[in-house]
């Protein structure tokens, strides 16, 4: 994949958005910062992670903080710039290559702007291939990967550098040091060797995310709906991965929490005609389930997207509206976040729901 | 000054105590960790500002958070060593003496502590001559002297090092760190020159302290009244310093307000026999103003200080009883403490006062 043009980097973002189910901040910041970049000639260069040897230094990039701040601060190339330089001082060696830790919302445009302005490759993987809320809910976590050391700084100058014991704590931290910088931090972590990415990532994400921001694209324009084009791009029971589209109706309720710094929803959807199917989905920043009336149809780790039903642009949380038209898509999960161990962080139970994780497939079968 | 003995600590920690004014964290922690220190042989070394190198390099040591909690966890001698450890090692320099940053409450009585156990003087000074609720509440800032780099560890083993644009940030940062770890952590910052520390610092407050809790134990049997012995001690007008005993009565009324992660209270007080004179003390973690019905006779900086009217024995914010019998002591801040630019952080107005600063001698002259 290559992205070189403006509309590279829309379709980039239009990925971004989709993969951050809801969440995961505006990737339209770090679609400008990205942009900026490419129309410098700074192209960013992605690589597969089997091309790493296993010795090198790799890190992740990426905002803490609340995304409507965000919004209003956008994104300082030379804040970035300052932060790397700074995390290379301290860890006293050069880092080879960068890995978003969340390939969902602001993260991975961003990262791949870090990765063009400083001129090292961008592996083609993250953490979780989608969004979650918190630092710790990575497989390079769940792996043994350690966050820290968490270098974090603001535009203004400010920064802290993190040693946690463990990455609940190392969030705890982080969030408290945003919280008290107004919200908005940068951050630099999860030191990680070429071998633990290609152990402990989910693979292929950076470059599913440009196919499906391009997708969406090109099927509004050759295809009789969008849909039909992302259907056949994300649902290859033969690689794994499984989507269906789960609902197709109009939002009829909206409600919004904002509790512990955390956005709290649900959505309540009903379908068209007579048949009146109510879908409920639940957010806390990203969507975790789906039910249909009343049986769970997706759950987390599994993904929930919700799309304007006409143009199949992704709506995260803070857009959706009372009264539109949207169609809901359920997406597997990558195989490794379905495992145990993965599950025990941020399957259903991290979120505090009382039922167990069952696959998409199995659910809609 | 020599600290060699049980009794000694106890009156270092019984200074420490009067000079905190209500708030500043129980010096009883600091007080069993000097102790361990002393028994074994290790006594802490005071010297005067004046037997510094102005090349000398100096930093202070304080705990951030919340004095309730510190009183559950007690002190580990062990951070304290790794703190100042890594301190050093992020300085890239030995450090040849500490100064407390506040006199008043624990800091001071650990600072001796951490002294003593590594064998490096302690400077017969702090920052304010009292205490403060706030990092940024020292003449060292007010001076220009920058807080930052702040090196935060708890005893979990989780750690920050906080760098600052300014020292009201560093506060921000520092304090929200130590929430998101449960409200008490220690720290190493204002890493200061020796001239910094000659020409910045309170001085002589370590000797007045130890001088404070011996003389009131010494009074207790040497004289009719302990105060007889403290007055003596705090009343020098030839030495710029004043005391005067504001009300002897006992308390009527005690509001207390948890608020902001801030102490609030307001103490009233009746006089004994039928004159019926009334005293408000306001506090915010520490006492701030003094009022005789209704009239202001000491306010923040100068020193307010609620002692048992029989032995003399500080009384802290969080010790103040309905019916307690007490005797409220103004005593003047030193003259730092009082110029326009220290008023301008710690004046009245620094604590929402809407008053201007009168100096004690002028308001019961």
């Amino acid at each position: 994949m290559e992205i070189r043009t403006k509309q590279d980097v829309r379709d980039m973002a239009r990925g971004a958005a989709l993969l951050g189910v809801g969440g995961g901040g505006d990737p339209y910041v770090g679609q400008l910062m990205l942009q900026q970049e490419v129309l410098k000639g700074r192209y960013p260069r992605v690589i597969k992670a089997s091309e790493l040897a296993d010795d090198a230094k790799v890190v992740s990039v990426c905002g803490i903080g609340s995304p409507p701040v965000l919004v209003e601060h956008l994104l300082s190339s030379k804040l970035l710039s300052k932060l790397m330089d700074e995390m290379e001082e301290y860890l006293g060696y050069k880092i080879d290559a960068l890995i978003s830790a969340e390939i969902g919302g602001l993260n991975s445009v961003m990262t791949l702007g870090v990765a063009a302005q400083r001129d090292i490759p961008l592996i083609d993987a993250d953490g979780m291939g989608r969004a979650f809320p918190k630092l710790e809910m990575v497989t390079f976590s769940v792996y043994g990967c350690s966050a820290s050391p968490v270098m974090i700084m603001d535009e203004l100058g400010n920064s802290a550098l993190v040693h946690a014991r463990n990455d609940e704590t190392a969030e705890h931290m982080s969030r408290a040091i945003s919280s008290s910088l107004g919200a908005m931090v940068y951050s630099s972590l999860y030191p990680m060797s070429g071998k633990q990415v290609k152990d402990f990532a989910v693979h292929d994400t950076i470059s599913l995310c440009f196919s499906i921001g391009k997708c969406i694209r090109e099927s509004r324009e050759d295809r009789d709906s969008p849909f039909d084009g992302l259907l056949e791009l994300l649902h290859r029971p033969d690689e794994q991965r499984h989507c269906k589209i789960l609902f197709d109706g109009k939002i009829v309720d909206l409600k919004h929490e904002i509790r512990d710094a955390w956005h709290f929803g649900t959505i309540t959807m009903e379908s068209h005609g007579d048949s009146k199917d109510v879908m409920v989905v639940e957010m806390q920043n990203e969507y975790l389930a789906a039910r249909l009336n009343g049986e769970t149809v997706t759950i987390v780790p599994d993904l929930i997207a919700i799309l304007d039903s006409e143009s199949a642009e992704p709506i995260t949380g803070e857009q959706l509206k009372y009264g539109q038209r949207v169609k809901v898509l359920g997406i597997s999960a990558s195989p490794i976040m379905r495992r145990p161990e993965c599950l025990a962080v941020f399957g259903p139970g991290g979120f505090g729901f009382k039922e167990e994780f069952r696959p998409l497939e199995e659910l809609v079968a």
